[in-house]
């Protein structure tokens, strides 16, 4: 097995864009390629979820081969939900380990505004067992993550306060980040003050609709940021199912897998980006990852370590709540800002980050991935 | 690298189905997975193309891992139009070949009826590139290998009979083929008169609206049907960038990369599933796999050597003209088939087959698949 190292990178601006689906992904692999000394690329791998329905465009694996002039290379796409881009990246780091390919192209992107909100919630929900009564029973995304919040206030004391406190940490370090969907200066009141969508979850607790792309190369060869492992676990899309509501077990597992693979664990993490798809979401991740204790990350918050100066800084891009959650681009968009940190040229640097980690979630739990990586020559 | 061979094979029956997207998936699933003698599974893949605007569900992976019980193993749905199965065949194929896994589930599906012609129709079209003005313009997939087909008839002195003869072909051979979706008796002239769809292609030249699904278990080590290689191209999703309107470069390209993979050539193989989207497509194919000169194939079809008897049989399951053709599971129905014949089980079993190859093709040349078999021992 060989080692593998991220040699370009590539984002396009996260929010509302007048640009196509096609347009911003190919945006985004240029500038990868480009950065990355625009090497012969073997295979092109694309995280999407719903560009059918929202864009009226799959086939993209293909598209973005052609549109590039990459030749007659193998080109694949990846769903797996909110998750579809971290998918992807893991499909392309394997194959390139096991010595498939040489040089790989890793593609996220979604196109989700211009439409009405019916079409885009409906997509949405395509990520949700659809067979099951919970759907039918009007269970959301909001919604699911709202009961967990519910519910690790009532086990561990946390309040709404601190799910705010995870919402304004993640807006500051947004207003730094050029591609952020949201650069706006936002106080903790007007969080707390937001519009309710499901308590108690208020309208900044939640990720917002975003148009976006990202994309990074990779190749063999110790030339770059070094990816040490990956982890990837699935887990029940019921919450009737979930032996344990306040755990996101496919994260959990995940981790370990990760862990396990580069020799490390949580205490050697330097930089994080986790998927915040709600601030609740967050707080779990904090403590799947193995950073704190179980009902013990709302504390942690509280006291910063979750930011420059804590224990561990967590989504230093402003996250999915304040950069934005462009749903198959954000699995490579958390990738590019660790890259970003460990090449020191991040928004927010991390001063001295040589090791970083990647989670990336879809659904409510019924896929996780966790990527490691360290700085070049560590 | 190690020899992976197919263990298990499970497919439902093609058609119109009462039966939803996931319960089908999980019909052949299990069928596979019993007859592999029920292995641990350590990942799962699924090809589909349009689960979420056809049956608004996305995030199959993990539903087929977690219905089945597999545990919190990696899950991953890939997507290229009619060759998501067949990539997603090989993405399993290359990582246990590179020993990631041991034991992976490989899964194809699409429900595609109980719809409305246009939502289906729609969504068809999301595999052409929706940005060129070539959708605009009213070019269709029927469209397009309508004019293939008027082309290679004034190149190469093909009449329409001859595109007939294709869909009498395979129609014969879905007659003895328990899980296709047409079963009756069929004559030339019936086909020759059938109703123009795009001129010269009739009802019969094309494949239709169909649900079903389809799996195999593969596994390191030679217990079962050996595969030997896959190759997989691109090519462009636009008819106005192709260079030579009669060649389907991704399919020759594809082709030379597996026989390449397996040191073996045309001549070696005794048996072929390939993608007959249209009679026009299984002609061109024919061609592209090198089993007869460019030009010459339909000759070829004239004097039999397509089928039992003659060169190499091509599409003893029926194909996608008669067996049916639900998008996502077709690359792994034709690797059903060709695991049957080399086991010596297939429905209209060609006798002392022992190497097998199966093609899969994406939109109208976008991509493209060959995988390579050998009976076991061989």
């Amino acid at each position: 097995m060989s080692t593998v190292s991220v040699i370009g990178r590539g984002i396009t601006p996260f929010g509302r864009s007048d640009e196509s689906i096609k347009s911003m992904v190919v945006k985004a692999c240029r500038e990868a390629i480009v950065q990355a000394g625009k090497p012969k690329i073997d295979a092109v791998f694309v995280g999407n979820f719903a560009a059918g329905p929202l864009a009226s465009q799959e086939i993209l694996g293909s598209i973005i081969a052609n549109e590039l002039g990459l030749g007659s290379i193998p080109a694949v796409k990846t769903e797996g939900a909110c998750a579809s881009g971290g998918i992807a990246f893991r499909q392309a780091y394997q194959l390139v380990k096991a010595g498939e390919y040489d040089t790989v192209l890793v593609a996220g992107v979604e196109k989700m505004t211009g439409l009405d909100t019916e079409t885009v919630t409906q997509a949405i929900n395509y990520a949700m067992d659809h067979e099951s009564n919970e759907g039918a029973s009007g269970l959301t995304f909001p919604g699911f993550f709202g009961v967990l919040a519910h519910r690790y206030m009532h086990e561990y004391g946390m309040e709404k306060k601190h799910l705010a406190m995870v919402a304004l940490k993640n807006r500051q370090y947004a207003i730094n980040n050029p591609i952020a969907q949201f650069k706006k200066e936002t106080s903790l009141e007007e969080i707390m003050n937001a519009k309710p969508i499901t308590d108690p979850l208020g309208l900044f607790d939640c990720s917002p609709i975003s148009d976006g792309a990202a994309a990074v190369v990779i190749q063999r060869g110790d030339d770059g940021v070094q990816i040490l492992s990956s982890g990837q676990a699935s887990g029940t899309p019921l919450m009737q199912e979930v032996d344990q509501l306040l755990h996101i077990s496919a994260t959990n597992q995940a981790a370990k897998k990760a862990y396990e693979g580069a020799g490390l664990g949580p205490e050697d993490i330097d930089v994080v980006e986790l998927h915040d798809c709600f601030s609740m979401t967050e707080m779990i991740a904090i403590e799947e990852l193995g950073f704190f204790e179980k009902g013990k990350g709302w504390e942690a918050l509280a006291q910063g370590l979750t930011q420059h100066g804590g224990k561990v800084p967590v989504n230093t891009s402003g996250g999915l709540l304040s950069k934005g959650h462009p749903i198959g681009a954000t699995g490579i968009a958390q990738i590019v800002q660790i890259v970003d940190q460990l090449n020191g040229r991040a928004c927010n640097q991390v001063e001295d980050a040589r090791i970083g980690l990647a989670q990336n979630l879809g659904g409510t739990g019924a896929y996780s991935l966790v990527h490691i990586f360290s700085k070049k020559g560590v």
